[in-house]
């Protein structure tokens, strides 16, 4: 009945969704459908809706969103053909800001009122960084990145408010500048990075210890490098304490149609100028 | 009592915010604090405000979004220290989606459920493409770019949808490729353009009669290249026909403290990595 991962990894996106949408999957989606786009998830009531995407535009390096549903709509059509009820392989559901539940499909909790937005995540630039050469740590030990909380305050909107968190990747000193060029390419995934080197100058104590994630080694040539993180809603979520809020379960993300390695506007706008290509995607 | 354009030319931000919110100066602001972003302003409603938000973030390249007001808050604080009410020269106000009125202030109707969006122009690539050497028809002739409802349809957000209105510049065919370069560096600023060459393929019948702004010449050894535009929310707040719609007057933006050059993301996040300095933006 349950698929395994690597049954999967060739896989187009159409194909992973539907065997997710029938319960034949629940595992993460990491290495799945390469080259397509994989967004973080967080649905909350209208009411907090608009702060929320304040909360986003105000901080799009942690918060990218690359895609936001119409108001009781389980779908957001620009970035794909799915339902987000069930096309996720496991959600986690927030009650008052505090962890509730993980289910593998929330068709039962869905309402007429509720807002889906689609956040950019790490993905894209860590497979642009190792198209070009440039090893991850955390990925070659098979290990989750190592994420803190900084002393960076994301900008508020509404109840909206809390610490930017950062994950961090070791970089060889001699690629930090291709990597902030190629990371730079991927405003819809965290973008360039949001500090450099020395890791008390944004308020962590110790790198051996993340707040998520598990702890990553700086190798001798090696310059801890910092990237505003998707965890930062989570936490602002939890700040404003909303009544319902759904995410994704972490690792386990919407994928999308939409192509990796798309840069900036094209991910979002106009795929080409001829109003026939426009439409369909309308 | 008025003063002049010439006069104000060199003057920095806060002091040209300074002589139009003490009435000082009511005109254009085309060419006034180089190097500093100017931006599109429209303020509606909350109910309608997470619907036009959505439109925005749908159509980013016909709108893109640099700075949302907290709702009843006339101000965007980290675009600059402006009264969004005094500090623009002047603004149109709609009614139902029809132009009502056109003031010079718009204390008198600001109230605390208004939510105030500001919007890149095309000010920021002008400049950049200007300074590449690239001489722009309509600036050197001082008229108003010419613009033209094309057959690309915007994405639809709630009450909010209509034609992509897109600007025309004639372009020399040898600089092609750096003016797309160049334009495309500035995704708050419309980015790249969204067609070039025949305008019939974006359904424009004809160039010599724009919807809006004057025509313009397309010079022997020139090609016709298409921008969208920031009058295309004009069109789509005529179809939604919110009850109240300000907007400023064409021509009369406001002016911003941040960097006109400033790359994508950089505009709108961490200034630096270093906690004081984000902390004072937010």
């Amino acid at each position: 009945m349950s698929l395994r991962h690597s049954t999967l990894k060739d896989a187009a996106p159409e194909a992973v969704r539907e065997v997710i949408r029938t319960g034949q999957y629940i595992g993460h989606t990491a290495g799945l459908c390469p080259g397509r786009l994989q967004a973080n998830l967080v649905i909350l009531p209208d009411v907090l809706a608009l702060d929320f995407m304040r909360f986003c535009q105000r901080n799009p390096r942690a918060c990218p969103l690359v895609g936001v549903s119409d108001t009781g709509a389980p779908h957001i059509d620009v970035l794909g053909d799915f339902d987000l009820r069930t096309d996720l392989p496991a959600y986690n559901v927030y009650r008052d800001g505090v962890l509730a539940d993980s289910l593998n499909d929330i068709s039962g909790l869905w309402r007429d009122d509720l807002v889906a937005f689609a956040l950019g995540c790490s993905f894209t630039f860590e497979a642009a960084l190792q198209a070009a050469g440039i090893a991850l740590w955390h990925i070659e030990n098979d290990t989750t990145v190592p994420m803190f909380r900084s002393a960076i305050r994301a900008r508020t909107a509404g109840p909206f408010a809390g610490p930017v968190v950062v994950s961090m990747r070791a970089i060889p000193l001699a690629r930090l500048d291709d990597v902030r060029t190629i990371s730079a390419r991927f405003p819809h995934a965290h973008g360039a990075p949001v500090h450099v080197g020395d890791p008390a100058q944004i308020g962590i104590a110790d790198l051996s210890r993340p707040d998520w994630g598990d702890p990553a080694l700086v190798p001798p040539g090696h310059v801890p490098v910092f990237w505003a993180c998707g965890v930062t809603p989570q936490a602002a979520i939890a700040a404003a304490r909303p009544s319902l809020c759904i995410t994704h379960k972490p690792g386990h993300m919407l994928i999308t149609d939409i192509p990796d390695q798309a840069e900036a506007l094209d991910i979002l706008d106009l795929p080409s100028s001829h109003p026939s290509q426009q439409e369909r995607l309308t």
